[in-house]
């Protein structure tokens, strides 16, 4: 029987870097599947359709959330971001590891059908620094910036959902304890039951 | 305010080879500090009192265990084995991680102390395997290996308690998903709660 793959939820705050993580730990190790999320904003500099995002019209988006096919979806700066339950659903049962990277609501709502998933919340080292990434950006408005600096104040009250706490302070330190969590979880042992069982099963001692 | 160390406690079978795993786990980290065990039974080959075990008359164990020197303690094939209780807590005060190698029953008394350590269990790849390693030792009398594997079909109905399982295919394997889970512990929420309460209060947007 082949093994189901891990769900790693990877969430914070806008601005706090969680996208690079994850990509990072994509680009490191190929067998890392990273899910891709639909949205409806328009895309960034750089930003590939199908790559960063499906993008897609409001009318398309709709039609997705019509026929179920998100996992859950919510409107964000007037914009809609949703997670397709296909591919998701398929690579998990192929024993594939797949990485979310997903906003805190979002999160919450994929815990509801995913408590096996592993719930990460990437921390920034300070709300200064934050602020600092998200200016950087250059690309939000200093109203967005004041809303999204508020949002991540009231988001930082919901870390006790999940399992693990990363600072994203250093890129390369963020993406290797984001591995390390992956080794760890791979070996808890109510997902390893089946091998405590095989192990049992030919006890020679009891034979 | 300084962390405090993370205790970490290695158990398995006689013979499935936790020793070798933390003594190349501390061999690769200057950092990890193992505690040593008191013990009663005959130096083994090679074994040097104060590294392998402090090894003690029955006399002196007794002695310790009047003196509430031991953190707990056991009989065992006739021999007394015994974890001494001050090293591990000075250390876990300093913030210093502490290993600890210990058999089944030891481990689930000082989880009755310590519910805040991690409690990994290490599992032969099958008993038949088992069976050799103790074998291949050379110490043990036919008998002991009867009785060892026979303990050890028990030991592994009790792996529930255990936050971790590590099957002991491959020595450095085993070291590198140990370290894994050290990284991935330290990033456990609940042992996070002043970090986040650290960048809260220091929330901007709020001021």
């Amino acid at each position: 029987m082949k093994r189901r793959g891990l769900l790693l939820v990877v969430c914070g705050p806008s601005g706090v870097g969680k996208g690079t993580i994850c990509k990072a730990l994509a680009d490191k190790n190929a067998e890392i599947f990273l899910s891709v999320s639909v949205t409806t904003r328009k895309p960034r500099n750089a930003e590939v359709d199908g790559v960063s995002y499906h993008f897609k019209t409001e009318e398309e988006f709709k039609e997705m959330i019509r026929h179920d096919e998100l996992f859950e979806w919510a409107v964000y700066c007037n914009n809609y971001y949703g997670t397709p339950k296909k591919y998701i659903m398929e690579m998990l049962q192929r024993g594939q590891d797949v990485v979310l990277e997903i906003d805190v609501q979002g999160a919450l709502k994929v815990k509801e059908h995913f408590s096996e998933g592993v719930f990460i919340f990437v921390l920034p080292p300070s709300m200064e620094e934050l602020k600092k990434r998200i200016e950087g950006r250059g690309t939000e408005t200093k109203e967005s910036i004041v809303e999204r600096l508020k949002r991540a104040g009231q988001e930082l009250k919901l870390t006790d959902a999940f399992q693990y706490i990363i600072v994203n302070d250093e890129l390369d330190h963020s993406v290797k304890t984001l591995e390390a969590i992956i080794i760890a979880e791979k070996c808890r042992s109510e997902r390893n039951q089946e091998i405590i069982k095989g192990v049992l099963e030919n006890d020679i001692s009891v034979h």
